[in-house]
């Protein structure tokens, strides 16, 4: 830690007079959360949608305030340019996204995106110009709840997804991203061939590790990998009432033992790994029939792919055991992968050092959720941070945080950016 | 036994003679196939329905080659009687239906009518009457697949059900049990205040056990005690990416573990208890979501109402341990009851002897389905005869039977009803 801090020892005086602004930030925060405001609190504005619109109109006309431009890459993410002294460099980005779930919160996305506003705000306050240009950019439908799938934008603007592919995709009215980008004016040159120096990604957790650990500040070391699969489990249907016990090939049963084996698995890899049945049908399920077949997803994470491929070793090990033991056949099939995205290190301690210089209590982690910034490093140096949230729960319109903890994301945020643009 | 075989002395002589004719039920039970007979060798005759007529209509032109009567009552069952030597007794029945699944097979239902045809076509070919009339009953609705619930007409007939109240049910399209009762002209004098000397039903087991124990004959002493339940066990919905495993209320971790309470409940008051787990819902359900909501149906069933409550306890008890071990809750609600229904000691051994007499491997066992016969025994004497059914599968298509087995069911029918009515 010491020698890291005298590494950055130019940024720590300059640092302690780039205070951000809490009480701005939380007032556009609140702003832009009646921009498609619920009953219950929450905020309902899908991707490419009017409100959509509107949310990016009022963040055009904030930045407009600073003298940044803008403009929109091929699938509509929006960059917010602020020039820097030598223009020539690549810019340092920052950003999120303005479309929320169906029933969402007022911070899942527009907190990074408010915060990134706030940085170039609290810049253009002091009078700083940083050496390398700086961009906010919000990423089009990183939700997928109306396009799927989701982080659509970072996904094409890295590559991962095709242009040509992304814009024939449908919502449920058939229509398509192409027609909604065409209708908004969205659609600028293509920019996946862009250089960039860096990217950072404040975010609320979505999760309850620092809430219960009360911490603020959450170093996002990088993204989970994902392993999906699909379970199928087969017995003997058979009617409840005249098949006795010891004659049954309960599917059913059969399956329960192996959600508890997921379950398992998830915990015998402490303290990083995850493993989650999210959905089980019976097909096709009655009350008094014994069930012939089961269908369950099983979702598993990891920092390290090297270890979710021992835990599916171990999962189809164990499922063997429990079908034959129950009389039962399975087939598990993959259903998604996505590899551990290790984030950049001198992006992730520019994070740390901007969290121990203001003193807010922190830790590293990792990513559980899927996140522009994880599509982002696949190709440039990332960096993200994470600030609680209360009970850890999102995707819901009782999302709600903490004012200072929002701050203090911010002000971590700040500090990665200018250090990284240098000024 | 020894003693039991002295008691029927007088029938024993006589019931070498009358051997019913197994070639001639085995082509009756084809021929009756062919009315909604489906491309994989099944049988779709709805109740009610034109079809449904049809088999009525051939069975009575059966019935009248034998000199029969035959007469509706208010509900639609079909009485077809064959009056005995001291027509003032009360008849001896038998009986099931002819209506079937949608997908069904060529026995259930089908083959208690035709073994009682070929009861009153031996009785008939050896010029023997009975002391008491014999009725053979085509019992309305008993599939319950097109208007719920099931045994609709020996419910109606016993008084567990309400005429005006059956009248009403309408099928999926809107269309009234008392509608099509009025188009098919199926309705008479109400009948539930008859006088019954006895019911005797044949049926395929419907389940595995005959056929596993290579026996011919079930000798059914009763039917099962049945108390459903609803369960809702509690979490906490959470994002299955950034949760860590032990932070999580998963709420199908702990349904898991309920159903294989459930399950080992059933094992643990074996032989005669099952316990099954029907249906299991994760509300709403999504891949990457922690469940927060699940609803399983519960399926209890003995041959005593004594333990059914023992059990109920016992799973009471289990699910708030298991609940607190997972920071879940719970609520189990009682969704219906249907008490144990022992049949009539008398009935149950003259078929018992029936069996023996003939030589056919029987045991005693009880009805773990829902059978006409069952609400029979609710205000009547009731025996019952089970014959194996391959692989023990009912309610399928694919649904078969041996054409010896069917015709040695026959043979105690005419055993047991011959030695009730007398002659």
């Amino acid at each position: 830690m010491a020698q890291l801090k005298n590494d950055v020892t130019e940024n720590i005086m300059t640092d302690q007079d780039l205070k951000i602004n809490n009480e701005r930030l939380w007032q556009s925060l609140m702003e832009m959360a009646k921009i498609g405001a619920t009953e219950k609190g929450g905020v309902c504005r899908l991707c490419m949608t009017d409100l959509d619109q509107q949310g990016r109109e009022l963040l055009l006309q904030w930045s407009a305030e600073l003298g940044c431009t803008h403009e929109c890459d091929a699938v509509g993410n929006l960059f917010i340019r602020q020039p820097g002294k030598n223009n020539s460099r690549a810019p340092v980005m920052t950003g999120s996204h303005l479309d929320s779930q169906p029933t969402g919160g007022r911070f899942d996305g527009v907190y990074g995106v408010l915060a990134g506003l706030e940085v170039l705000r609290t810049l253009h306050d002091h009078g700083v110009v940083t050496d390398a240009p700086l961009e906010l950019v919000v990423w089009n439908n990183e939700e997928g709840s109306r396009f799927s799938p989701p982080m659509m934008g970072s996904g094409v603007f890295t590559e991962i997804f095709d242009l040509d592919w992304a814009y024939q995709i449908e919502d449920e009215n058939g229509v398509s991203v192409k027609q909604e980008l065409d209708r908004l004016g969205w659609i600028g040159r293509p920019m996946s061939q862009r250089d960039v120096d860096s990217y950072f990604e404040a975010h609320i957790e979505q999760g309850p590790v620092l809430e219960n650990a009360n911490q603020t500040i959450g170093i996002v070391s990088g993204g989970q990998g994902q392993r999906w699969f699909e379970l199928n489990v087969y017995g003997q249907e058979a009617h409840a009432g005249p098949t006795p016990m010891p004659l049954r090939k309960d599917a059913l049963v059969c399956a329960a033992e192996m959600v508890q084996l997921v379950n398992q698995l998830g915990h015998d890899h402490a303290p990083d790994a995850c493993a989650t049945c999210g959905i089980l049908k019976i097909i096709p399920g009655s009350r008094n029939v014994i069930p012939g077949h089961v269908w369950i997803t099983i979702d598993t994470r990891h920092p390290e792919d090297e270890v979710l491929l021992v835990i599916e070793q171990q999962l189809r090990d164990g499922l063997a055991s429990i079908a034959e033991k129950h009389g039962c056949s399975f087939e598990l099939e993959n259903f998604w992968i996505s590899p551990a995205t290790p984030f950049d290190r001198n992006c992730v301690e520019l994070v740390r050092e901007g969290a121990e210089l203001n003193g807010y209590p922190c830790r590293e982690m990792i990513s559980g959720a899927g996140h522009d910034a994880v599509y982002m490093a696949r190709r440039y140096p990332v960096g993200m941070i994470f600030v609680p949230c209360e009970n850890g729960i999102s995707h819901n319109e009782i999302e709600n945080a903490d004012p200072a903890d929002i701050a203090a994301g911010c002000q971590v945020l700040l500090h990665a950016m200018t250090a990284r643009a240098g000024y």
